[in-house]
């Protein structure tokens, strides 16, 4: 118990280490200058649209989370009684520990997003004002208020996982090992904030920027970012609710769930070792908590990789390279604590290369996001090909602009399922050889953990988007240098790639993820059907059921994203009538609106409509993605071979896995087109194929249709890579959440 | 063997039956008015690009098939020799048979190909012509010379498979159970030539169509059938080549590898039956020829169907109504022929509820093609609600409309889907409750049967379209009166449905089909390595092989989808280049091209082109497919867990499996989003949001941008219902053949 003791100490110290580096730089960006009185205007009204759809949502989010737990602890309750393994003895007591740590999941989750979105509504000011003297403290500004978001979700995480081991096993009186098995109610309630949280900001995200562009640029002429657009400050909000809030609920519960899957696959691993008389130095705990410690170091080493970035002196450097620099050396450095770990928890002497082997798995792990980054780089970006083909289909118009975008989408396909497939096939074989028995999966796992130890630092940079892009619209709309603007653009360009690699990242997390999560769920099946840890569950493709329920998986995915793409359609109509009714009584001229001098939109109305519509659209495909899985259980259990207990849980699997393999290809290939079709435009616009404008014969200036049409692609791609693709690899996580807390349904 | 060659004979004489009624459908159609000289002239331009793009294309996919038959002969021979188990007792025997039959069912596929196309390129003029004069004329031509095609691919591709059972169980001197092992030859052979086949001619037709849309709208503000687009006869062409010879080569090897595998289930059936006692009215034999029989009686049926068809009196029906009504006369015959065949063949003292449960399946599987025929109806015609929500959102122009398409195409899913899998374990249910044993899988395998029984029937309906579309051309460049435009302009519509009808037709026999070529696959696994029959063959998706294994096999989908969609961008690009160097010279007045009045451009040219480009770019995707799964087989065998004899057939098997769900719902999205685009555009031609053209205030008329954004919809939706989609289909099944083929190598 001292050992366990020791960890769980060291764990929850580097957590309260994480959120108080959060808190100092909270204080250190919040003593910058705010700027002049225009931009505060501006800044303020983000605030307010931002923390008004926020607090909106979250009490949507929490009821639904409420009625949820209830069913939990029912269910638990109720099905509990006929079992005859039972970790705790008491069906009651379980109901009540996963109840709760699904509700303790979805508290932390919505605070975690709730604060990460607070901080970056405040930086994207001072960014604004930093840029008027310095890119470098702009830039630092920017990526320290995104750092608060991300080492917030890392800590928190791993603090509420530790803090609910601690609790559990002292508390509860349960023994170690069987722990896990009772918060997985923490990642769940993690996941199902998460979906909402993303399908919710990005419906509105999106519904806000198509609506201010079909508005601005169809019906008023306007530019995007213009004050007289009602939809401005909409348009400004959404990047921060659906990039900051829905993209920090989505790492949280990834990080969450994954560390209970991986503690779950390490106990499991570690008792079957020790029935083999194989000893490690802290003992069977130790190998359990070392994913919570790998990821402690994992903070660390972010913490130090996000203080040291800055820009060279003369400010000529490309700021993606600083952020670069920071994030190689945040990788050195978890490495670094990642071998420390290996070698401290997971050695022992009956199995003296098990710690470098599972080391090996972890650099397998780093290196896979790295490939995904790049990869993502190559097919989003206008130095290579497939964006430069895009541009050129443009030139035909806007049909063969989008074949041309389908096309890429579909195809960025391969390299990322190949890195994947031999990443998971290399970390499988070394697990094998490690010498311990049956390690193949845990060696998946560490893989992941390895993915995922520089998560803070990801997150840091992917909340750096929507404080630049915001940065960028305060400037433009309060009326700034044009040299301001020039360095506010440069890093937004840079923010628009951030968040590219960073979906490109969690779909590689996801997929290495979800074999962990599987084994968990089938463990966790064995252990409630009583069957011994070493009986293998199989899901056996060749039966029919399962086949049919990999086909629902499948679907399922395909049917979600309809649901989405649907959502942002309506509530972007629904902005559009706003914006007409608000112009209808201007004067017009040849039917091109005449703008009184003094004119002033009504911006609250438009975020108002939004946050209606995007709050009232998302109840469905989350609802659609919870239920399912629980319909196809509980339906193949009463109706088909009911004799064969194991069977719905066998089919469920199905759907599981193929549903993960569906998800990850949809995923990749929504996010990437939209990346490439977004780039694509931005191409067109440093003047190739002819730039934005051309000039007539007789020396007017008209719009160049080539970019028009790459135009057309970029907001097709729009819903695609903020709405629908994102939500998928949330999709992806809550199914494996779900079965995971829900298995016991279905036997 | 007096009931196997009695068998045989009916068979073989209900195949020539129904050769004997096409050869009678040829002399009916070719007896018709062939129509004025003006018409004539442009016909025989199309007959000429059709039977050049033909020739080529058949030389090229020949010359890949014998490279093929190599592989195979040296393949089989060599890997046999180290085999215990071998159904010849000679492995040259054995890749002999299996090379024979792979370039037999090549062969038989290129020439059903060819003469199906034959007649349709001189059935489309005697329709325009017989419209002048009688719709219910047109309309009987139509299908008739549709029909040529329909009843030879089915009646050929059951030939060749008797005939080879035939000619190896005298000859060959093989045990008959054995015999369709031997003969997977032929549906490989079929499904090779299918592919290439359809994708070329998916290639060409969409690139000459897109090439031949761009040009006349965007360069030179000319209508699309227009006599001064060079492009037009390729555009014409391209109908007849991919519709009809694509298809015709992909429902030739469905049928034909749907028989084989049908027939090696059988086998295992009746022989498991047998040993348990149970004895059937002609035998073992017996069950194994009920799909051929089945077939027989299906060809008859869609015989009475296709010659039943004709309008009413007042010609004042919906043309698709008096199809309608064929088929479903087509249907209740081939059912009752299908209840004939169960009493005869499947039924038994000893399972006395066997036949009808089997019937009962047969019955599921033609209510499932039933079912999809009304589901792509849902989501393609305009009198619903997904065509319209398109409709509606291409009033805020050309991004909502595709954004509207994808989420329509995503969506379309759901319902397929549902139905598949309720077939499917429907059909399997009823088969375990036969009482014979472990006939669940037969069950599935007579559904499909059920499902394809009428099989002539709806690939008539298919050729229908392109030589109603071709008709229709004629009219237009002939410049033939309103009226006689009018009449084949219905035609014409009711071809554009029959059109996406089969394709919905063709994904779902696929996905009831997949399930018996899978079994068919591992049953012959089983068998070569030696294992007993009723030894499970697991396809474990929780093993990280067959996961990734699965996972790439649904990437596969993708990129092939990419490949086929680049494709036709670049074969485009080299028309739409080709027509710009032909009005290069022309004069222009504000930028408009002011034509000569006896412009006669070079339509060989662009044939040419296009031809050339369809070519090129059909061998990467095709080779793709049959490539990969030997890649993936291969590799695994020799690098991973060499010890495990049957690890790389079972990651070949998840590939197959994967790949076959994934290509389903892709194939879905691609050709009902291409579908609804093209019916939205065509719904706001009939006058919806403002019609094709608009009134400005002064009384001019301009072009509606609402169907201007539609037609962007439709051009996008071209290729990915006329090329990607198609050869999706084919996708699915050549992965089954392919592994059916090859599975002794992976062993």
């Amino acid at each position: 118990m001292a050992g366990s003791a020791l960890l769980i100490s060291l764990v929850i110290g580097f957590s309260l280490f994480g959120l108080l580096v959060a808190y100092y730089l909270v204080r250190w960006v919040m003593a910058k200058d705010t700027g002049s009185e225009a931009m505060q205007r501006i800044s303020n009204a983000i605030k307010e649209g931002a923390e008004a759809f926020l607090r909106r949502q979250n009490r949507t989010i929490l009821l639904l989370a409420a009625v949820f737990a209830a069913v939990l602890f029912i269910g638990y309750g109720f099905v509990r009684q006929s079992r005859e393994f039972d970790p705790v003895g008491s069906s009651l007591q379980l109901a009540l520990w996963i109840a709760l740590s699904f509700i303790f999941g979805a508290l932390c989750s919505v605070f975690a997003g709730y604060v990460g979105m607070w901080v970056s509504i405040r930086s994207n000011i001072r960014t604004a004002t930093a840029a008027l003297s310095s890119l470098n403290e702009a830039l630092r500004i920017a990526l320290r208020g995104g750092a608060v978001s991300g080492l917030l979700v890392v800590a928190m995480s791993l603090l509420g996982v530790a803090g609910l081991y601690a609790l559990v096993s002292t508390v509860g009186g349960v023994e170690p090992t069987k722990v896990p098995l009772l918060i997985v109610g923490y990642g769940f309630g993690a996941s199902f904030v998460a979906l909402f949280a993303q399908l919710g900001g990005g419906i509105y995200t999106k519904a806000a920027d198509v609506g201010a562009d079909l508005v601005g640029k169809v019906e008023a002429g306007i530019p995007e970012d213009d004050p007289r657009n009602p939809a401005v400050i909409a348009d400004l909000v959404g990047d921060n609710v659906g990039d900051c809030a829905g993209r920090g609920a989505d790492l949280f519960e990834s990080t969450a769930a994954e560390n209970i899957g991986a503690m779950i696959l390490g106990a499991s691993l570690a008792a079957a070792a020790q029935k083999q008389g194989i000893e490690f130095s802290m003992g069977v705990v130790g190998v359990m908590m070392f994913p919570l410690v790998a990821r402690a170091f994992g903070i660390l080493a972010s913490v130090i990789g996000i203080l040291a970035v800055k820009m060279d002196k003369e400010e000529r450097m490309d700021p993606m390279e600083a952020l670069n620099r920071g994030y190689y050396l945040a990788v050195a450095l978890a490495m670094a604590g990642f071998a420390g770990a290996t070698y401290w928890l997971l050695s022992s002497p009956a199995a003296p290369n098990a710690w470098w082997h599972f080391f090996l798995c972890g650099v397998i792990g780093v290196l896979t996001s790295v490939a995904f980054v790049y990869i993502t780089q190559y097919y989003t970006e206008y130095r290579y090909r497939p964006v430069q083909s895009i541009a050129e289909a443009s030139t035909t118009g806007p049909a063969t602009n989008i074949i041309a975008g389908v096309g890429v989408g579909f195809e960025c396909t391969w390299m990322p399922a190949v890195v994947m497939g031999a990443a998971l096939l290399a970390s499988y074989w070394l697990g094998e050889t490690s010498g311990l028995p049956h390690a193949g999966l845990f060696g998946t796992a560490v893989a992941t953990m390895g993915m995922l130890a520089t998560a803070a630092y990801i997150l840091a940079m992917d909340t750096f988007g929507p404080i630049t892009d915001n940065a960028g619209g305060i400037v433009e709309m309060s009326q700034q240098p044009e040299e301001v603007r020039r360095k506010t653009d440069r890093l937004d360009a840079v923010g628009n790639t951030t968040k590219a690699l960073t979906k490109g990242y969690a779909i590689g997390s996801a997929g290495l993820a979800a074999f962990l999560l599987f084994q968990a769920y089938m463990d966790e099946v064995k252990n409630y059907a009583g069957l011994g840890e070493s009986a293998p569950f199989v899901v056996n493709l060749a039966k029919p059921v399962v086949f049919v329920g990999a086909l629902l998986g499948a679907m399922l995915v395909f049917l979600f994203s309809a649901l989405a793409i649907r959502a942002v359609g309506k509530a972007a109509q629904s902005i559009i009538e706003e914006v007409r009714r608000q112009y209808a009584n201007l004067p017009r001229e040849n039917d091109i609106i005449v703008f009184p001098p003094n004119f002033k939109p009504d911006y609250g109305s438009c975020v108002d409509i939004v946050t209606k519509a995007a709050l009232k659209r998302m109840v469905a495909p989350g609802l659609l993605v919870v239920l399912m899985p629980v319909a196809v259980g509980v339906v193949f259990r009463i109706f088909i071979r009911p004799d064969d207990p194991l069977i719905s849980a066998e089919a469920v699997a199905g759907l599981l896995m193929v549903g993960t393999i569906g998800g990850i290809l949809v995923a990749l290939f929504l996010n990437n087109a939209g990346g490439a079709w977004d780039n694509a435009k931005k191409f067109i616009e440093t003047g190739a194929h002819g730039g934005k404008y051309l000039m007539t014969p007789d020396g007017k200036r008209m719009k160049n249709p080539t970019h028009g049409a790459a135009v057309v692609g970029d907001t097709v791609g729009d819903p695609f890579k903020d709405t629908a693709g994102p939500s998928l690899h949330v999709l992806i996580k809550l199914l494996s959440t779900i079965t995971l807390v829900l298995a016991p349904l279905f036997i």
